[in-house]
């Protein structure tokens, strides 16, 4: 990355569309693809994705375009997705358990290598070949496998003392589920997925377009 | 709304923060709020908070701060959650089973009122005394219910085959969690979900902090 510049968060998240995409036209046997190809199915510009791969360098070859396989390694290297990532998985409800199943997470190189819960008549139960362990052996297993990222999907009022356990031994990426806001030292890192704060964004687009549609109409 | 103006999307989703913030002081029994004391917990400057809520009007009262019955009264009705949204689920498999129990949808007013699948193994089954239907009712419990709102929980590649026929029934709004884009036409919104997009966020993030840390030490 040229001089360790940081890029913008809308442009980290929309280079995650973008190879998501670009994977997808390799699957089809597609070998290079335009910045319009690119972009259209994302509904983003084609200039938009011209400057937001510009950010990290100069990939377009004229008259050619983008060369599929050579930009689907140059963004996994820079979203730090070419190498392995282990995680924990803190609380096994019925979030949790689904998450855990989720198939997304593995193809993406994230792997979940151990299983926590502080509710007794949960540890100790097997899921996929994992057990789930006390909260008191995080430590221990975290430096074992040298992990960083933690998947928090415990109950809201439980959620800040489960992350405040994570930092103390040494993690340093948390995607929490629980809906509330949690506070972590800095240099610790946090993206939130409230899934009723993205329903209730639905909700407000669907009036709005309602209400467009009443006025136009 | 002043004008039927539009609230950018990134005032939206703060708005949905400030809600869940708010109620959250109401259960512990507060009835005013200054703006820091709103932002402070969800990490945005007071400043910010204010700017927020004056686009939506003046709530704010000098000496008190904010009353907190009142601004949750009017974010409630800006986002339409103060009244009931029935929903449909698309998909039963571990994700889509996991968004069922979520209780986060019902507390906020999102009712899941019926389920659908295209695998005839799940076509029939209860889950929390809803019976999952064939795709092919879904035009008639859509209008029975005047459902507007689709959680979309199905295959990457299913999802836009089973999103066109929510749009031709009359779905207006799609919550997607199908790890890709899918194409829908204007007037019918679309937030979606892709978890493996946050956590490659979430990676981005502890790689750029980790880098920091070793430049300055």
């Amino acid at each position: 990355m040229p001089g360790g510049k940081i890029a913008p968060k809308a442009v980290v998240g929309r280079v995650s569309l973008y190879l998501r995409q670009l994977e997808s036209y390799q699957r089809q046997g597609l070998t290079t693809v335009s910045s319009s190809q690119l972009g259209d199915p994302l509904s983003i510009k084609n200039a938009q994705v011209r400057k937001d791969l510009a950010f990290f360098g100069q990939f377009g070859h004229a008259g050619i375009g983008y060369r599929i396989g050579e930009l689907i390694g140059v963004l996994r290297h820079i979203i730090g997705v070419d190498r392995d990532w282990p995680l924990v998985l803190v609380g096994l409800g019925n979030l949790g358990r689904a998450l855990l199943k989720y198939r997304g997470f593995r193809t993406r190189g994230f792997h979940i290598v151990a299983l926590f819960d502080n509710d007794r008549s949960k540890i100790g139960a097997n899921h996929d070949g994992l057990v789930v362990e006390p909260i008191e052996s995080l430590g221990r297993i975290v430096a074992q496998h040298d992990i960083r990222l933690a998947i928090l999907a415990v109950p809201a009022d439980a959620a800040q003392g489960v992350a405040d356990q994570l930092v103390a031994r040494g993690i340093r990426g948390i995607l929490n589920f629980a809906p509330v806001s949690l506070l972590v030292p800095p240099g610790v890192n946090l993206v939130g997925v409230d899934l009723s704060v993205q329903l209730q964004n639905l909700v407000y687009k669907v009036q709005q377009s309602q209400g467009e549609v009443s006025c136009a109409g």
